[in-house]
């Protein structure tokens, strides 16, 4: 069965302490991350089936907590773009690349929205601990060779996240999946959300807001390479699995930018706000 | 149950025509996959459970063909490390890393010994198709923050494996994840062979043998960070999951830095030859 939700949450409910998916009602609550957050009562359509597959019923259960969309045996691996704003490379004083800059975080980095915290083990409490607000895409079937006309049809939904950095192991390393692979390091959510219901991905306006400050304020227009372009690249030669993250590359305002730097700090309000999508908070929490 | 046996192969069954665990009698195989390639008759004593848990029987079924030790859906990762053999850093004009450089391939890199073929697509078809042997761990338990000194205990065997690169690619990207990445780059066996017959890791001659020459020629005593520390390593704020796949970098002579170049080619053979565990063969394919 082809899945019909276009806002899906995954949460234990308040009746019977369970864990569900959900359907949002966009129009009542187009920001359940923040709804929840400041106290409201929501109340979800039950959907029944897994991420993939899942058909929204006429039940409904009240929202005690929210949990990452996607469970980890639901995700095989996770890819990242590196550098793919234009107003990032400019920041950052980099060419653009002329390719797809990949580099991956394992499965194991999976984390969801509050009261899901971003743990900072103590490799990363070296003062150099960043946020990189990022729109995500999940693939709802596996490809390979996946030509760019059709690369748009394997999005199962979009997502909030943020691809959390060490970046002075960053620096220290050529390679990338150490600094960005820890636990927790990809927080996502709260909302998955189906591309019937986002026209348009690059025309979205994406933020990120360290204890209240906007510190990140770009536009998904900015991406060097488009989601098709991405999505077809990365597929030569390479079997993209079902249930795929691809993390698209953030635009400027990163910590390690800043002048004065900014890091995360214990306790820290971090969040990554999408535009149709909604917020995804964290409290940044030092292991 | 903790598994017993000393060299596992997964192997197809002539008898029965179904994929089966078995154990080889080292003594009389010290080759096993380089003994079917020359056309004898191997049993393997079955081993029942899975690769993590398999227990030796008094059962014997007579190998077909050799496949992948691991299944795909036993392998959650395979982590590689970069520039870890000093005298690869000393071909490659490179300073010795003062930490272990990790790169990621995804498992469905994952492929086994002859007759899996190497298969070469399209993108790297491209004259820059190259091999790296390298000596494999996988890990039989999942562990965080593991100290150095209990880090060996988590090793549940050894293999031969070829972390086969599209250099062109690789030296496009900054990032290693997409070049070494392509279906199938990541043949791995024939034989798994448990620590208890490998005592010293550390003393094993290491080669690479394409079209009968011997193309690399090394030890793993070359490894800058031995295996305790890369597991070690990796572990920091990071799980690493059972079943997981460590490549632990290779030697000098790959295809690259020989003068003249050399690059894979259909139809080449193409071998990885590791003291105590045996011969992993493969022909290229170009798709």
């Amino acid at each position: 069965m082809a899945p019909n939700w276009t806002h899906l949450v995954r949460f234990l409910a308040e009746e019977d302490g369970q864990i569900h998916l959900g359907q949002i009602d966009a129009k009542e609550w187009p920001d359940v991350g923040l709804a929840l957050h400041d106290g409201k009562k929501v109340t979800a359509n039950l959907v029944e089936g897994t991420v993939f597959d899942g058909v929204v019923t006429d039940k409904y259960l009240t929202i005690a907590q929210l949990l990452s969309p996607l469970r980890i045996d639901e995700v095989p691996i996770i890819r990242c773009l590196g550098l793919n704003y234009r107003d990032h490379a400019k920041e950052a004083n980099m060419p653009i690349p002329n390719e797809p800059v990949l580099f991956i975080k394992p499965r194991t980095a999976l984390n969801g929205p509050a009261p899901a915290k971003i743990n900072i083990p103590k490799i990363a409490q070296d003062g150099s601990s960043d946020y990189e607000a990022e729109l995500s895409v999940v693939l709802g079937k596996s490809g390979r060779d996946i030509p760019k006309e059709k690369a748009l049809d394997y999005i199962l939904g979009y997502t909030c996240s943020n691809d959390v950095s060490a970046r002075i192991q960053q620096m220290k390393n050529s390679q990338w999946c150490f600094s960005k692979g820890l636990d927790g390091s990809c927080p996502i959510g709260p909302v998955l959300v189906s591309p019937t219901a986002i026209p348009d991905p690059h025309k979205l306006s994406i933020k990120a807001i360290l204890n209240g400050e906007v510190v990140q304020d770009s536009n998904t227009g900015e991406m060097i390479f488009d989601l098709a372009t991405t999505i077809s690249f990365l597929s030569q030669g390479t079997t993209l699995e079902r249930g795929t993250i691809i993390m698209t590359g953030t635009g400027p305002g990163i910590g390690a930018m800043r002048k004065p730097k900014l890091t995360l700090k214990n306790q820290d309000d971090m969040r990554v706000e999408v535009e149709k999508i909604g917020t995804l908070i964290n409290t940044v929490y030092f292991e």
